[in-house]
């Protein structure tokens, strides 16, 4: 019999499909075969070299001379940085003139590295990366949400191979964002403590669908996980806002980051993924009611019309089969 | 100047990115060639004389003592037909067991036809077979949603070549579909209207976006589409239910309903799409607050982190430009 889950952090709802389900091997087999990359493409602009091809660099991590993580605004951005966000309302046509921020941040000088490859160091430095640019942006009075977030690979959405992660700034929040806040809010109101506390402490306990913890972050598939291998990454000291996480946290978030994206990368056949930081900082630096965390969406099943048209999930693999098949996946050190 | 638009009715935003928008050719550059299919395959369980390959037919419409349209269960259903909608709740484990019903709708006796390709008449019998079921399916007590909705091609998800569609009916009502209809509800309460009436009547009026429209329907592309051609049908009269249109509507919705499809066929070449029947009986047979339509979703764009991560979506396309570029686009009659 399938189980219809419901997340009880988001309120999605996933049709866990366990009379069609995969085995964790059976997501494996559908990689494709991915061409071996040259440590540096002339071509590329991002690879050093090049940082002329850029639009004027807006931050770096140097070291012995090199830079690490170069920011810059996206050439082909999608919103435009200069300007006011000026609304107009005129019959159906709501609109806001597309002022915003769009920036790339390029996680390594080598083109053909991939996040779960870099030292843990280096994932360090794209985390302090994230932090300095989040608050910057935050720091724009005219923004109202910063959405840090990465695509891997093709079905991923990415354009460019040199590895990559992208910031946009957007002058207004979005409906689903404050459907969000709103249902946190009140699960806040009725049980008298963060819905995204409660789930990590079940989780925890649960223990099943846990893949990685430390002592400040725990990786896991939630129990209601929309997709195949669907990860979240949760800070375990409550915090609102991924801006205020401390020298300590980096440290540790960089050694859980790197792991999952490591056993993915192994266990998976470095399948192609998004991951995005869920922070809302607008609503104040601190509130007891909402939770920071890192979502990582391997991108190993299609949306199709059920999902388009319901906005529920069919899910063909047993998150709890998913966490345990991580767990053991060894990787090299 | 890009710029963000605001959906009225679904209250999604959108940024129009106009300073790397595509002409509406360059949609077309982007697909692949298909391969010609052959009009029966004897290994393919949804052509004539496979019949006993599917389970048990619920309906169908004959002709000439040939069948047009079959419908009978999905063979690897998410959800369950049988059993009840059990629900259970322990700490932040809810689930429902996965009682539903999953129907697969086959639109024609021939393999290598797609919906742009068969005749009026055709489209009827598959209009008429989606009412059928859609009522029935409500009349089961224990169905909260029913979700009809296509996947063509391989990126919106299709496993199967022969045309057909799908029909899941589930136990629960999933949150977004909540939202929207609180949304609508709080529009109707402000303005004294339906939304969908609004947003029909001002693009009627502006006409720039509109493809094609007749006595009952209007096809367009809302000021706020989500993706490129992104293409909304409403019926003009108003009506919460599709379960309930009329021998007439019927009539109309199949030639607007093609032609459509024609239009994307023929201006696009042949692209995957999805497409999806957004109606919602439970709330009673006839709503003031709220509209059903039909939603097509051609796949020229990818979901990526931002989409994922903000629910917001960048749109490389011109609302005004793609309509006018499927209103010019000739169809062979």
């Amino acid at each position: 019999m399938p189980e219809i889950r419901q997340n009880i952090v988001t309120r999605d709802w996933v049709i866990i499909a366990t009379e069609r389900a995969k085995r964790p091997e059976e997501f494996v087999k559908r990689r494709q075969v991915k061409k071996e990359l040259p440590e540096y493409r002339n071509d590329c602009p991002f690879c050093p070299g090049n940082e002329d091809k850029t639009p004027s660099e807006i931050y770096r991590i140097e070291q012995d001379k090199q830079w690490q993580i170069r920011v810059f605004p996206n050439k082909f951005a999608a919103l435009n940085n200069d300007g006011t966000a000026e609304r107009k309302r005129e019959g159906i046509k709501r609109v806001v003139s597309g002022f915003g921020v769009h920036e790339i941040v390029v996680e390594t000088p080598k083109h053909n590295l991939t996040p779960a490859l870099l030292k843990k160091d280096q994932i360090k430095n794209i985390i302090k990366t994230y932090k300095e640019r989040y608050n910057a942006i935050y720091n724009d009075k005219r923004i109202k949400l910063v959405t840090i977030f990465k695509n891997h690979g093709e079905s991923a959405g990415t354009s460019l191979e040199h590895p990559h992660s992208q910031i946009i700034g957007t002058p207004i929040t979005p409906s689903d964002i404050r459907y969000r806040i709103e249902e946190a809010m009140r699960y806040y109101d009725d049980a008298g403590e963060c819905v995204f506390c409660r789930a990590l402490r079940e989780e925890l306990q649960d223990g099943e669908r846990i893949i990685l913890e430390n002592k400040n972050f725990a990786a896991f598939i939630p129990y209601a996980a929309l997709s195949a291998f669907h990860t979240w990454i949760f800070p375990k000291n409550h915090s609102s806002c991924f801006g205020l996480i401390s020298v300590e946290e980096i440290e540790d978030l960089a050694e859980i980051f790197k792991g999952v994206l490591c056993k993915l990368y192994y266990g998976l056949g470095n399948p192609d993924y998004n991951y995005v930081i869920r922070s809302f900082s607008k609503l104040g630096p601190s509130l007891e009611y909402y939770h920071w965390y890192i979502s990582i969406i391997p991108r190993l099943s299609k949306m199709a019309g059920f999902e388009l048209g319901s906005g529920m999930f069919i899910n063909t693999s047993l998150p709890e089969e998913s966490a345990k098949f991580l767990r053991d996946t060894k990787c090299p050190v």
